[in-house]
């Protein structure tokens, strides 16, 4: 079923809140889209509109997709630094003539465009889990135009479309399919928990069968754990904990290994970020790699996933990244032809 | 009336140059612009126009109105900072392979595109008074197409037409108002002294009654007020300058109260900056904040401005600033509407 | 005679891979483009297509022309730093979460948009001489969307199609006049190979007779002056080396006289760069200026010609770069068009 009304003008910041209509809605949109990006067929529905991304993270993908895809659709997208501009920060934050409140920027710039993406999470907010959140929560209270989350400290809504639009394109229907989130080991743990949290969240609101495995210590939001079970029961699908790599592989449709940093080392459990402490127990789990021994446990049909940038030689091997059940490119393009459904339904 | 010649092919760089018939034509474009904005009527007059924008000092409003605005204009903004180009230099200011001749590099532009704005004030021009003026000149004399100001450590134009359109938007026609440009304090003294030099001459220029007020030691540059009081005679309005805030407030219409530096302790009055004499200098006048009860002296129908950003609890009060009065938001649209007529009326 | 074919889908990295005739095809559309441009008539011939520009290093003529040109053609650019995506790494030179893998970013930079182009050498690579055009190759070697060589260590190909476009417009047919690549002093060493090297193979390619000038220090890489010999061979013109830049002058109808540093104190002839050895080589030939007595040398119909920026003072003089005889700022607007032709004959 597609909501024809209730995106319209709406913010995209967690995926605690949208339906499974809505989701379903962005996703056939988006396949529309890249049947037309693929034919050539012109869609320029939010011509003349400006979409502003304020970028307070690095990033390749988001960047260049949502860049592209908003000029795709007729648009113009700005690419902002908090550095380039006074850096939008929450009262309490503030210093005079560095930085200016989030509600002034958020103001300012709905009087001259049609869309703010944000991005903001680790350094930027101190490492504080869930302050990245706030932040765009504060751009979109402020905001009259629609608030895209590009990546914060909590979810990745934007990837999590692109995920499943690769998800549905090889596996097929996604209802009883195992899809195996786990978490994989680097030695860079300054990372976000977004894209798993926004995979179990979006996997169980569309009755996929979850596996999350990790190494104990690197446990998820309880919310975001609460919320997949409810969400399990609700539409069908099943969600497990798992805490061995091998056994949450066994027979799965879909595994996701990647890296994520452990919560109760960050602020607000600890006082101040404790990456050595991540950084130790990380270590003890080297052996949480993606290969093609770990591979051959997943069904032959199954695929590899990733959101990328991958550690390669950490969280996964060149052979599996590159290998035949991988569709990490598949799943880059997709970011491209979601974001360009989201802007879409929100902007328009 | 319209000038409908004698915009076409000027760069746009000091308040001082332009007749009232000039600054009406932008204004009445402007508001025409604005319509047709609010009613997506397409107005791509700039179609195939490239227009430079070169930011040696940080900025949201101005780079956003004018990257947003050129697009909707139906031409093609480029994001330019001196690091990443061959830092523009004034010769004498050179050095091999990091900076180049601003000569030069007003000619290669003016054969890549149709305009150059450029921002520069404080710390790229060591904060001598007037030579980021003199840096905006020596683009304009070698460019052959317009350069406009972005903002530069003497006037701002674009503000002032935003400004001037937001005045005659809430109080009307504007000759006879009591237009209040007063100092007020913050704690970071590195500011320009662009809006209220432009905001004077610009006021007179219309006809306005000008009370400029301010701290002693924080006059403005003799030639403003010169030109200003020429303009007042010429144009049937008034100039006066007052030390006191409130009694400058008194039955206002428009009070616009901002912080600036104080030109005695810059350069070239002094042979170095001394923030820190300004800084004691404006610590001494924190009583100039805006606030309710300040509010209370002027008119029922009057109104608050500021460019922003705004050194909120410094400056002026959050109730002010959010106030019911305050136009703060419909001021930073106006940049928007007013650099399009500004734009479409210099690079036709 | 034009190829319409052989250049669909091409890189362009090095211009010891392209025949005289796909040469000749990119210079005959470069001046209809100009044309048309002159003229106002629309060529949006790359409609919907996006060109991401990774710039490893500044640029002024470079990334301008490159974006106001894809704009020209309908397209839209993406001005990209290596800071501010994970900084793209060959296999070896990877951080975890710092760098992404070439091979990574060119496949999913191939899913968003269609061209990528590139500017590396210098500092970035280490001046490891070669590595900069070795990454370019990298990238090439995994898009599946044209690589375009925007200056790396040993080529700049999009150079020289601005240089012959001016060389034709001022002198006419190229076969039989000569043309000197002169080295000149520059109190700045830390520059690439990439202009006298491409300028000597193109110059020979279109039957040019080339005197290249330099002092004993500064040989061009043997590899582009052996493949110069013979294609002086092959198409008619000749190839000298003079180590005297007056006699180089004699007769010239094109001088063309530019720093570069000495390959022999550069990995991988050395083990670390030596700049100082550079330096001071290059100090012991500070007369190696083009100033107004050298340019009597030349042909009263000769020209003057530099990429720039150049250091004025030390290369040249003012007179000489501002005087009659310069071409300088119609051989910077030839970028705009030559690349636009590069462009429009690899991604459409």
């Amino acid at each position: 079923m597609v909501e024809t009304l209730s995106l319209k003008g709406r913010d995209y910041i967690s995926d605690m809140e949208f339906s499974r209509h809505e989701i379903e809605t962005i996703l056939d949109l988006a396949f529309e889209l890249k049947r037309q990006y693929a034919s050539g067929i012109p869609h320029e529905v939010l011509k003349g509109k400006t979409f502003f991304m304020l970028f307070y993270n690095k990033s390749l993908r988001t960047r260049n997709s949502f860049e592209a895809g908003i000029y795709q659709l007729g648009g113009n997208g700005h690419y902002l630094t908090p550095d380039a501009v006074y850096k939008p920060a929450a009262a309490g934050d503030e210093e005079a003539f560095i930085t200016e409140r989030i509600s002034d920027v958020a103001r300012v710039l709905s009087r001259m465009g049609h869309g703010i993406g944000i991005r903001i999470f680790g350094d930027p907010v101190g490492w504080i889990y869930g302050k990245g959140n706030a932040y765009i929560r504060e751009f979109a209270k402020w905001a009259e135009i629609p608030v895209i989350n590009m990546e914060d400290d909590m979810f990745h809504p934007c990837q999590l479309v692109a995920d499943l639009m690769t998800m549905k394109e090889f596996v097929g229907d996604l209802p009883g399919k195992k899809f195996v989130m786990s978490w994989a080991y680097s030695p860079s743990v300054k990372k976000p928990m977004a894209v798993p949290q926004s995979a179990v969240i979006g996997g169980t609101l569309l009755g996929m069968n979850i596996v999350l495995a990790h190494p104990k210590g690197f446990e998820l939001d309880p919310n975001v754990i609460t919320r997949a079970k409810e969400l399990s029961k609700l539409y069908g699908g099943s969600f497990e904990i798992s805490n061995n790599m091998e056994e949450a592989f066994e027979g799965a449709d879909i595994v996701y290994p990647k890296a994520w940093p452990s919560l109760e080392n960050l602020p607000p459990i600890t006082s101040a970020p404790q990456h050595d402490k991540t950084k130790k127990l990380a270590d003890e789990n080297r052996h949480w790699i993606c290969d093609a021994k770990k591979m051959k446990l997943i069904k032959k049909t199954g695929i590899y996933m990733h959101c990328l940038p991958c550690d390669r030689g950490f969280e996964v091997t060149d052979e599996v990244a590159d290998g035949p059940q991988s569709v990490i490119f598949h799943e880059a393009e997709n970011r491209l032809h979601g974001q360009k459904a989201v802007m879409a339904l929100l902007m328009r």
